[in-house]
């Protein structure tokens, strides 16, 4: 069954070249510069792999994986943290995360009731790897977002292996975005919502260092776009007369830097990531279950698993020159959630429609 | 002395008539309406107090207090949480109010330097209020930016008798903002900050609660008005060339509402509030100090000092209704910080001038 | 294969009659009385089910769950927090039942690399329970420690329909013990540990609520018994010369009361909880991942899926009242490890044997 | 006022000699070597300076300060953590020390409402530091405990003077216990608590570091000393029916360690010592304020203030090598529990008398 479906995969982002919020509208996000891809991949070794799934029979979800680099990830561990803005969701791995300060995995996006199937998929892939015949334990992190309008998500269909797919699939470069892998069925502020990414590059005064950001964008509130109230002049917003809609939903944003951070300044930088939902006009609502993962890649501060002695050698950023960081992490992560609502089309599922954002109409009130 | 510095006390503040930013530029924030006063002083019962401390002598700083109820708060708490969204800074008070999930004393608002000083003010009131007799803890909960560049901060000048003159003189009502109180010498995006109030009122549906919101700025980044990017087009800005300015300061945010909340549901309000910083363009930079403390009014959530049996009975908002108040404090918490740029006038002091920001200009630009 | 492994289910526990450290030593444990089955379903309502997998090659592993009460815990959720002592483990579901404050799944033991399994289980139950038919969304909870040692735990041999059946198992009164349900494989201070359980009774004075303690041993330090340095007696213990045992391992502990508290004050229950395995010589090693959830069965406190209105009335505990409640949760705990070390016997599994603790020997040091 | 005090300064302490545990009892606490002088002083670098407030007119009170290095802490600031076990109390500087991970002042001790003066003594203490010209903002951390049994506490007779003191004297080797410094008017299980210390000794094959602890005792629950019962046998206990003690007061525990450690692993290594208060039979009652700070003194993790790039190269033990580290802080912070114990002496004072521990009638029980 599993073959049926992947032969569907590609063909709702294939059928449209894709959009980006920058491209498409003239208008930066900020005041620091994107990298090359304008994407998560912008950090060097970063690999982003999806796999969509997406059949007659309502199913409209996927997995989004997102690789620190492309060795032994369980042996050379790195340093991550992750902020729990509203903690209403199911992410796995947090807690470990947070207590040993890093990742040991690649970090797997998917929807709310698969992600038992994302850390089977994560726990196979590490325990076959070359080099990890003797382990035992596996911290897989995997996160979510409740896809259920559009996809028949009791059905559990994302699986294992296709989890194995995303990991194998992963490269660097472009990273596709809208509805595909774990944005396939996701909503965003009444619209279409899914994947989106975005980087920034600091100027040289404030260390070069790459923030990518990658978002599964699922949630609500009142749409703004540059200050303009989308949501409102389109009537589709939290607490509008005519909709009844919670805003709930979640969203799932991943942060990485090639800055040497370790898990405490990596949690200050997720943390400030969050705060660009609510640019957006998020709200965070209760139901809106709202993570950030932040990792470093650079090598020096890599985790050894096996370590000769009892300490090691690192090199970090200190307090004091984080700030740059924090700004370039909250303009990706706006950016991104732009660039998934750009990216992605209208899509009928299992509980009726979700409508694109009428970019035209948005251009015209962005140049007002 | 104190009496010579408390004779300047309210010229600043009175050489001009206030300014707020909905009045001044016809524009609202957000999609809630504001209550009566558009102050924290809308949530019934909450009373705010100030003295400002302004002299030829460089002294360019004050106190704000705030109190839940205006009866005896030591021996009928309120909940309150506090969220600790920077800890760069020096706030007292938050473990116990975390903790027991309740505030026993005003909340008091000064300079980094003379949190002790509200300490020691606050233990004086609570010692001496009638009833008090037999207390010999005090969970004093005081707050602080740094307005070192205007103000002698290290002369400590706040004494405890300007707090108890602040919790004298709270009254309900019109709050007094910009220079004034603790927000007398403090700088918000390179402009000259301070003390800004805001409130909003949910609709019927959604339990027609008041949340109230408080703000002493002193914090940066790269301002933006509803979408407008001020700091940008008047190039005054974090990383801009021209400026090395780290953007540093900090941010005290008091969140009030009438909804009945408990502790919780307090902590995951102040995260909300906490988010509107980035809506105008804040950072949260590394030495910006971010904290938010909210609390409950409401007499259902009241928690007496002496418990007669070992249970209580509350009445609480659910979690599925607390969306509409998280709206509410970001809202609220927007407008307050632009009502505290607008109030605010230029001032020299010890280190230098700062300007008031250019309203005429920026309302021009909202007008494109 | 799964048939073959369920008829072998029980032999190991029932070659010999069930020994418990009160009954075993004529000691007790504190200055609580307990309850009448001295274990966790002395809480009304509260009920346990283990599955043991037991084979001839090599797997020593199963599930234990409990729950808080018979009906639809996820239309009828209970208050609960989860408190993080040494977050190197796996542990699912706690970010919700902290963000909300509420457990809407029963809690499932079984081994790390088990926990997606535990997941599936559990989100099927709930989504095939009547009543449940609209559901997307299920906060399976499911705790583990890492009995590699024993079992053959990267063959993933518990499955979710190993999770139904204990769930269908359950019952109040009497709980089984030692090598049984999550504690098949589980190593304790270097012997053989399992599952564990005891109860505390409030005096009338304090308010006669009952504390139930579960626990699921396999951490390791240097091992006391009121006061007697049965590790050091034995020469086994952490950094002894003899041995290289790093101590990890894991505990994961279960606090159920009658008692009616919410989320703050059951995370402050919790963390009680887990001070008690210092009592026993625990020092919570590096990898040692020790998590206790804490739970009300109070009617009182109940929340409802389904809310009628915005607010809803509760009767808790306060503040003032808790201290006997920690005590009763970490004389319980001491007890429950004790409990699961007394009821487990010698195994030989996939890495060698696993000998239990010399009773006899033991009960001569406790009677000098 | 202060000369007449500080004339009775020492006397009490002086009347005798002071006893300590082990000396006293023959018996040793866990299995690793203390070091030279068994206190927080063998940790290189470390010194303790404290000044005792003893009055006839009821002033029962004091100051204990602790320097992790003799040079300028400000400039050169130590990697720090604080864990809040149970948050009921109102220690200063714990969100900033959380968030940038490090400690910018001694460490001060005093009683419940003279935090304020030992913040006002710590910075009065770090802007008149050479070096230091420039500072305009210092994080003073000042811990507490209530002495309002013995001590005419809202007379707050510590003054910002008493913490100059404090820190002038401060010196390595010897440290005064008991009644001294802020242990001179505290409670423990009953019994006259007061300063005590304890330190350990790491063998060489986990790195031979020094873990030492100073604890300001002044908590209650059941009391035990090696497992015996003493506080039942003595009938003073919490819940027993002849006292109606609540077991409140709090404990500050001060840790410190030449290994070096950043945030993250000195939080945990907080953590750990915690757990020792369980060990002698704490329950962290609801009104026991229990917080530790830990520091690491090693010059390899020094953070100077003013960083002369983006980042710095630190040395640090990682994850796998910290479980030694955590006996070696349980050990020391029990003993230094009972050591607190052993030395206080029998006071009387505002409310009554507090006396100390019958130690001979203890030795015996030990001898069973």
């Amino acid at each position: 069954m599993m073959k049926k479906i992947l032969l569907l995969l590609f063909l709702p982002a294939m059928l449209h070249a894709q959009t980006r919020f920058r491209e498409d509208t003239g208008e930066a996000i900020g005041i620091l510069k994107t990298g090359a891809f304008n994407a998560i991949t912008d950090v060097p070794r970063v690999k982003v792999g999806q796999v969509t799934l997406f059949s007659s029979s309502d199913i409209r979800t996927g997995v989004t994986a997102i690789l620190p680099h492309d060795g032994n990830i369980f042996q050379q561990k790195v340093p991550a943290a992750v902020f729990v803005a509203n903690g209403f969701g199911k992410m796995a791995g947090i807690s470990q995360v947070n207590e040993l300060g890093n990742l040991e995995t690649p970090v797997v996006l998917t929807n709310t009731l698969s992600v038992a199937a994302g850390m089977e998929g994560l726990i196979t892939y590490t325990l076959a790897q070359p080099g990890n015949e003797k382990v035992r334990s596996v911290n897989a992190v995997v996160g979510e977002t409740n896809d259920g309008f559009l996809n028949d998500i009791t059905g559990r269909h994302v699986r294992p292996e296709h989890v194995l797919q995303a990991l194998k699939d992963a490269k660097t470069g472009k990273v596709d975005e809208g509805n595909v892998g774990a944005g396939t069925g996701t909503i965003c502020f009444g619209w279409k919502g899914g994947i989106g990414t975005s980087s920034r590059v600091l100027p040289s005064k404030s260390g070069k260092y790459t923030v990518g950001v990658l978002v599964q964008t699922n949630f609500g509130g009142v749409l703004e776009i540059k200050g303009i109230p989308v949501g409102k002049n389109l009537g589709k917003y939290f607490l509008s007369d005519q909709l009844n809609d919670p805003a709930d939903g979640s969203c799932l944003i991943v942060v990485a830097t090639d800055a040497p951070l370790s898990h405490r300044n990596l949690e200050r930088l997720a943390k400030r990531a969050w705060s660009a939902l609510a640019r957006v006009g998020g709200i965070a609502s209760n139901g809106s279950g709202e993570y950030v993962l932040a990792f470093s890649t650079n090598e020096k501060v890599r985790i050894p698993h096996n370590q000769p002695g009892p300490t090691q050698t690192l090199e970090e950023v200190h307090n004091d020159a984080m700030s740059p960081l924090f700004l370039g992490a909250i303009e990706a992560t706006e950016e991104a959630i732009l660039n998934s609502l750009w990216a992605a089309r209208t899509v009928s599922g299992k509980n009726g429609v979700s409508e694109e954002l009428p970019r035209e109409q948005v251009k015209k009130m962005l140049k007002r």
